[in-house]
């Protein structure tokens, strides 16, 4: 199987530079390294072409997209998922409204203020609910809270997290009923799609069924966590709106060698790559999770797993070699990645096990 | 030597998607592929390690820009010239101040206003110069007629361009005697260097002597011109200012994956590839040049060459299967970069010969 | 008494206008007429002078509010209490920081995203607290659960609001240990003193005691709810920060003609009128409060009176005139302002009694 | 006649604080006290209404000003014509866009960047032209020089200034050559109108001629240096464009008594006082312009005075009290108001005359 291959391809090169690093580090997918296809894909970009977003790979985006998902989607490439978020806010946003978002989102936490920079000042409204998501009775108060007058901000868009900062992956049945939250108040949905593979892996719908057809109007599709070097797509299901191609070029984001990015974006859908590495990335999370038992604050979903863990047995795990990211008081954060197989991850599902 | 290998490999590979690209298009040095040095660099930091700048590379940066330049530097990584040049004028601009520059300049004229949206707000002033170059005396002049209250724009910095946008290459003299010209109005001076390795190599001074010894205190040291793929170098002779690295983050350019950026700088000066790079572009840009005869708008000291051509010549040059870009009525620009050797730019230097 | 002589004059002219209304409306201290003296040295400075703030009243603002606040203070008119505020925010918070403020702040829920606009995007992280205030231990606990990186955007200042959003008034030691634990952190303090005044009459300290004192760095002293027509005092211990004059032109606040701005501001200041209106305010909804009993959401200590009110219950009061905001389920907010005396607001009173 | 009782009034006031002052100061209208009929105004409003701009005169601001201007206009009372034109440019141009203005324009060299606060960066894009005034011919060179691309930013709007600069009055024909302009290049007009009385008075044409019949969107409808306090406002010739309220409140110009704005603007249409007024600060213009013969630099068509004034010549005038700004090397701009007799400016005359 061609992922195989990859990923064995990939783990030669990494035990070149420390073979102990792909059993040990799971702080973050993003410490992962770039898919050997992705990289492949970048190589045979490399010859003279048109600068910006006019070559050949950068104009092809649209349509490869828009066969995934099975509509007409207009895709930017973007460096960083906080681009592609910011860039879809603006384009929902006036400066002088807001947006709906949990208050754990990534754009919330985690962006240094990027929605405000990008929007030119809106404001982040954040929701409660568990495991990271929000619901429509969430926002449906919320709203009813809001005055409508000139004081107040007035939302314009909601923005969810697909999977969600807990690792919970989003049914088409909860997008809808979000969806249509929105719509009834007139706002427009947003996807922070920075693991929408992985949840799409895990709920094994169609993109479509959880993205569009549920009423999500942009989606962040991720590709730099699953195996891509510095490329994600941002989509807009129909034209891409007024000014954000300008505000791409104003915020520094239009690259003038694009089509190295845009490669990048090809090689993830060529093959189903990018469900084929979340599955991957999601198969380690659950060998993990399955030696946690009552440790798992949340259900695994995708390839975050979320353990009550007292500072003794983190202290533990990480003399063994972990490494992990504290998640708050007596509790982590472990990532797994593409390239992590069964063999890779058993040590640290053992270890777990024996606390 | 080994810049000729890559060169050769790089022809190579630009065959096989065709070869006749390599002879045809000069309207942009970002047309060019990445150097292969380049391309090994990403693929030897294709390995886990931590992410955003955290890694190894990115850490090792500022050693290696500070052997370079003589003196400590502070460096980040970025993708674009557009968000070093912005970040580099946040640092010296408040929203309420003013950024000296050329008429002409890339921050004015090709950056979609990116300045404004970093500096949130700050105007650039305008000043005319022969080549694209201003001076010492044009900024006195300047400073003299603003009022120095409340209701004007009160200037910070001073912004020029190495190579100028017309292709000229700054001495050290010159540089300094701006630099003393921004000391003297408390100004700071900032260079935009998206083709600094092509004046440098021009002009064959240290790379410090035009800048931080001629008064430069931020230098956009770009390599994507000049053989890079989708790394610049934003340096601050000293440290980061306050709040950069915070905007760096916040403008949606602190990439996760950041290792794969500093690769692509550290390649870039291992073995002065960026001069190597640059003499290369230089020289196919002076063979051109000299075809041209009284066509020359300016003296070709980088890798651009601006000629006089009418728009009958022009289609005849295009007929021929050659590309660039008009430049005004009457006139056009040419472009060479790292890959172009002598035979693949003399077809176009004996077609300009031939008008 | 001065104060009876002008409240007597301005109901004569309010009757002209209507009589019914100073007993009905208790909507907004803003609804309430320019008091008598502000009218009259609006009238005196009416002359030829300097423009915008060089003239010889505005120049004086520093030492008038000098010597009430007993320190050196830098003054600056604003026509709006948003205004102020914001322009005190973004003296202390860069875009990429953050202020922390009570959840329902003036600054957040009433202003429209001012404060993002002024400071360019900074982050109002809200806190929660009974009575509209926060103390010490949860500024502590929000800023030990911020991640000290460049990934999460970090306080830079704390802005109470005195009297609070329900009215209570601030101690001097309430205030000293929330500025204690400003400092502690690093945050810059700022006081909302849209009716500073109604809380310094309840408390009857000094002025000094409950800012500066205490650890406060800008106040907006508010007039206009006071008894002024359309200029507030934003006051800074010490000097004006950098660009804050600039921010005040910029943002299309410095007036041309500002001496009517500083006329206002220094008839509230002489004789204590600021103190006079205030306490006259005050004893209006003392009075009203009196009558309300079990109502009383809130202690009254200042001129805000929050009432539990069910709908039949406050259609019963409109039905005979009296105007107020609901202020949510149950609730309805009243106020009172300088020109109530104590047969203005008994009909209501007794109204309340009645129900 | 009425006004002459105002302006005897006001004389009487002002000798209280220095005769001398009428006839001396001519550096800015903006020195001049306030009309008494917009004082009597004022005292008129103060009594208890609805806050904001819900009351009774704000409300009616519409009509009133429709009358005057024969068509359907939006109105919004601002305190400086900073913030009139600067809402007037947000609503027209993205912070991506541009806005073409004279190089001399209020908006360009006395906001202190204003528009781009107000915009969110959006650049103002400078054009020449004799007496400050630009023509069609300029608009359609420079649209002509832009590349339409996203790389340059796009002009979304032209400003005028009406009187210009150098106090030069707009025909109905002029503004129509520029309206026509405007719209075949796709961009709105807005008109800095902050002496269009003076203009309008020298003109003799109807408002609307020179405005919305000739392709004018927005007008920014100047009070203050016309006799106004601190009134101005912005006429939108049609709905007010969608976010302005917002932006209104949001830059903390939403005065909560804004009926004592709502009615000093309404002083000035009541029996045309703003045409009176300007009528006399005209008169006291060009009678020092007789005096003045080949020193004019500009005609005199408003209220305006530019001359070519020696440093010695300046120093001899200022040694005789008179107070006016240097306007560069060897000029000077005086500026008559409202109040300015022929007696009162004869001193003046006769000094130039002298000279």
């Amino acid at each position: 199987m061609k992922r195989n291959r990859y990923v064995r391809l990939d783990k030669r090169a990494s035990r070149a530079h420390g073979a102990a690093m792909i059993t040990a580090r799971f702080f973050s997918d993003n410490a992962a390294p770039v898919h050997p296809a992705v990289m492949e894909a970048i190589a045979a970009a490399d010859h003279v072409d048109t600068a910006y977003d006019g070559d050949a790979l950068s104009q092809a985006l649209g349509t490869a997209f828009s066969d995934l998902f099975e509509t007409r989607c207009s895709v930017l490439w973007l460096p960083t998922g906080t681009a592609a978020n910011s860039i879809a806010l603006a384009a929902f946003a006036a400066p002088w409204q807001a947006v709906l978002c949990h208050e754990e989102a990534h754009i919330e936490v985690d962006e240094c203020g990027a929605p405000a920079m990008f929007t030119g000042g809106a404001k982040l409204i954040l929701l409660p609910g568990p495991g990271a998501k929000i619901d429509a009775a969430t926002i449906d108060a919320r709203m009813a809270a809001i005055r409508k007058d000139v004081h107040q901000v007035q939302p314009a868009a909601v923005s969810i997290t697909n999977a969600s900062e807990y690792g919970l992956a989003w049914r088409p049945d909860e997008v809808g009923a979000v969806g249509e939250a929105a719509r009834r108040h007139g706002l427009k949905l947003h996807m922070d799609g920075a693991r929408f593979a992985n949840a799409v892996a895990h709920v094994g719908c169609a993109p479509a069924d959880v993205t569009w057809r549920a009423g999500v109007d942009a989606l962040s599709f991720g590709c730099i966590k699953n195996g891509g070097m510095n490329a994600e797509a941002l989509l807009f299901f129909g034209d891409v709106p007024q000014g954000m191609h300008q505000l791409r070029k104003r915020s520094g984001h239009l690259q003038s060698k694009g089509r190295y990015l845009a490669a990048q974006l090809h090689a993830m859908l060529a093959g189903e790559l990018w469900l084929a590495n979340a599955r991957a990335a999601n198969a380690a999370a659950a060998l993990i999770a399955a030696s946690a038992g009552e440790r798992l604050l949340h259900p695994v979903e995708a390839n975050e797993i979320f353990l009550r863990l007292s500072p003794a047995e983190a202290a533990a795990l990480r003399a063994k070699g972990f490494d992990f990211y504290d998640w708050g008081d007596g509790a982590a954060r472990l990532v797994t990645s593409w390239h992590h197989g069964a063999d890779d991850v058993r040590p640290l599902a053992d270890a777990i096990a024996a606390l």
